[in-house]
């Protein structure tokens, strides 16, 4: 709740943004806003408010209540994938260490609005759906491709199966572990993830 | 679709039935109307029409739409539990495999009302949250009764947490396989999701 500031721009601090920086600056305040609200809460009338800007521009840029939540997880799902973005040089497991690092600390610094952000992709709304099972998709993607592949994985549709699995526990180990650690340090978590995939990988027949 | 009937009961066999089996009957069409729509489509009116009996008996049942839902997905979490019973005899991983693989065939044979029932339990109705999140704890809790626990596990708050993800990961694991089994056979997924659980245990510190 703190964190969300209603500052009203003044005209000239308004005009120094071009249209792509006013945009951006409205997807940050969208997930902030998050954090105390579900997605399906948000609305141009509450951008506008927070934002002190008018409903009109909002439509502008949005088009409308559905074209702004699609902008906002999409907003969110793009940043996910760069902060977990495996390092450029290592060792396979190491880069995948250092990946999963970038999940788990984007997940602790966001936890409440991605917490509304899971509940919506959850949700009847197709269109929000589809953004977290292609970032969903896009994630695993990375274990096969040459440049930022990080384990020697093999793309076979049962790798690719347990891949989704795995990416559905952690999504659940990460939040469950943000509620209450159970003695484990993120350290910890970052190494029971990394080392669940092979694990897991190894019971298939 | 199919396998919703909707003959209307004549009054000399509904006279036949107790309100204990009406109730459970009623609870079962509830199920089997999941199978095409969501819970929330889900109502004492659709209900009505399809069992041909009065809005005003099943007021009388469940108090209204609320306490109907909350019914049907008690009933659902119920027959889930009684369905992934292990076995009173075998090896530990024997067991687990036994209970695996009921709530594999559970779910291959609930696929749709099972989806539905997720998407909700996901969602804003906190008493249906509540009934999910009570079957996920009894669920986990097996592993750690004398009478049927399945696997010698110690009971720390880490291993809970690591049980918790394995059951968000089996969730999506055999949903996923539903749509596309990529090559493993139900027997070749049991055998996954029940190595699975030691092999993640085993990561942690």
């Amino acid at each position: 709740m703190g964190r969300v500031t209603t500052t009203t721009p003044s005209p000239r601090s308004r005009s120094r943004l071009t249209p792509d920086q006013r945009r951006l600056q409205l997807l940050e305040l969208g997930i902030r806003l998050l954090t105390n609200r579900s997605l399906e809460e948000l609305s141009i009338d509450t951008l506008a408010e927070e934002a002190g800007i008018s409903r009109g521009l909002l439509y502008h840029y949005f088009g409308g209540k559905q074209g702004y939540l699609e902008a906002v997880v999409q907003y969110a799902a793009d940043d996910l994938y760069r902060r977990t973005a495996p390092p450029a040089e290592g060792e396979p497991l190491e880069r995948l260490l250092g990946s999963i690092t970038g999940y788990v600390d984007y997940v602790i610094e966001n936890q409440d609005a991605y917490r509304s952000l899971l509940k919506s992709a959850a949700g009847s709304n197709e269109a929000l759906r589809a953004i977290y099972e292609t970032t969903f998709t896009a994630l695993a993607d990375r274990f096969f491709t040459v440049d930022t592949g990080t384990l020697d994985l093999p793309d076979t549709p049962a790798v690719r199966l347990v891949i989704h699995a795995w990416q559905a526990m952690v999504e659940d180990l990460v939040l469950t572990w943000c509620d209450n650690p159970a003695g484990l340090t993120r350290d910890d978590l970052v190494k029971v993830i990394t080392s669940a995939l092979p694990a897991i990988i190894d019971t298939l027949p």
